[in-house]
């Protein structure tokens, strides 16, 4: 019926998703428990901490204190995100972590000039810096992701050819520095992004750069998200982030509207029901979805964790 | 890229499905005044009322109450429940409202017994006793509906055959009272379907009774609604039923997951992004979502009416 994939990595962005933006304090404790946790899950992705500045984001102060004591489980990679050089810096520090670089850049100049004062110009500068960063640690830089892919609340929509066109930027950087890009990642940040746009997007890139992997992140602001992934799956999209319970976005909204990215298990409950396999075990990241949501301590967007597995209600009917 | 259709058929339950839950209580006031103005919204179907035993269903002891105060506005078809001939006089009772039969069958029969207390033949048979009673009262019978038709939690999954079969007996006992059944609709009464499930379904129905239209209501207790709404959409379905701020389910569980009808306003979000009419104008459903929110008095699953719609933005955007 469709170009459906077998298989579907999943990025699980919560505990950084989560952590970074909860008004908490959330001691490291909670948030390593809950590391440790999605660890038994199958989940082979975890991006677990981010590194920026304390004093603008609090709650991920104790960033090294948490990769410090949290148990890697073997077969798993475990991120961090770093929005510059001394995020970069820290993140390598740790010596826990799999490190690999990305040429980040944003589809909306708007977005970027409020947000970071920079052109897209000067943007593509400061990513070639990064990439000279990373090749002087060694790290592989294999990944492009473009912010605001889908449309922008201080730019509006983002016409399909600037995706193109900056997809062509960051392979054009990339070859300049005797690298190959494998994954574009589309980030639909400010939830711009309904079913139809995702397959007219995902359409035009894979056309233009057929071996290029393309991953989505999804935001689910306008209750959108599952259905996003949905429409990429059919266009043979394998690879989703996603954040456990639906962490991240505004906490105080979090119980009138998923803000945050697509639900973890929600995307895991529709791909098991379709038949395509994550490695995930929905059952354990049910679990895992409520530890998440009584460590923040208020009710969190996912659904699947109220409503219930259905192939556990399979194995009750059979006895 | 799909057989999107170009208009599509919204039928708002939220005043019945909500009012009907929610613990209440709710005044006769403050129902007439959601009514009123979702009669403002450009909805063309609303089904204000159910008419069932008080006992049971106190917060709709006072249905007819409701029926006389609200004010009608032309063009929209105010519609009410029941579910024997008991509830279909005191609906007809009314003169107020918009009356149709339609036949209505349940694809377990494990439920089946466990809430009516009936076997599938019974239940067929009650059916040609309504028909004769929608008859006697001169009312137009061109509908069926099949409730749990994905999945039922008291027997699992609902195989495509069994479904066909029972569209097959609608049709057949429709033809026996010389009746012609135009629409039917499926019910994921539930929350079983997910997107692939629902093209399954939708496809073989279509094979075998191409001239059948066909209605689809989705429950979102695991958070598919949207999802399932829009594999409906690429399967040409053109018809939904929907609550304002999703509306419905178990009141005390709504902040934790969506647990009633697909929302209406994301519903129709959607659809005005991908270029499908509705004749509805998003901007005042907005209103009506945040005005059933205040009336039930607790936070309603909507995302839509938290985060915004895209065409309000993109005005704003050009000023």
């Amino acid at each position: 019926m469709s170009d459906f994939p077998k298989f579907v990595q999943l990025n699980e962005e919560g505990p950084r998703e989560g952590f970074q933006i909860e008004k908490g304090p959330i001691s490291t404790e909670r948030k390593v428990e809950l590391i440790d946790m999605l660890s038994e899950t199958g989940l082979s992705q975890i991006q677990i901490v981010s590194f920026v500045n304390p004093k603008r984001v609090p709650g991920m102060a104790d960033a090294e204190e948490v990769v410090k004591r949290f148990t890697p489980k073997k077969g798993v990679r475990y991120t961090g995100l770093w929005l510059n050089d001394k995020g970069f810096e820290r993140a390598i520090g740790t010596g826990r972590l799999d490190i690999s670089g990305s040429i980040s850049l944003t589809a909306s100049e708007k977005f970027l000039q409020r947000n970071q004062q920079r052109s897209m110009a000067e943007n593509l500068a400061d990513q070639g810096k990064m990439i000279l960063l990373y090749k002087k640690h060694g790290v592989t830089v294999d990944r492009g992701s473009i912010m605001a892919a889908f449309g922008c609340n201080f730019e509006g929509d983002i016409p399909v050819p600037r995706i193109l066109d900056l997809i062509q930027n960051m392979l054009d950087l990339a070859e300049e520095h005797g690298l190959m890009l494998k994954t574009i990642s589309l980030a639909d940040t400010m939830a711009w992004a309904t079913p139809l746009s995702i397959k007219r997007m995902v359409a035009a890139v894979r056309e233009r750069f057929p071996n290029l992997r393309i991953s989505l992140h999804l935001h689910d602001t306008r209750g959108m998200g599952i259905a996003n992934a949905y429409a990429g799956l059919e266009m043979g999209v394998d690879s989703f982030d996603c954040t456990v319970a639906g962490l991240g976005g505004c906490p105080f909204a979090a119980h009138n509207g998923a803000a945050g990215n697509v639900c973890t298990e929600d995307l895991v409950f529709m791909l098991q029901e379709m038949g395509i396999e994550t490695g995930v075990n929905l059952e354990v990241l049910l679990e895992a979805a409520t530890l998440a949501e009584a460590i923040v301590g208020h009710p969190l967007p996912g659904s699947v964790k109220v409503g219930g597995s259905l192939n556990k209600l399979r194995a009750q009917l059979l006895h």
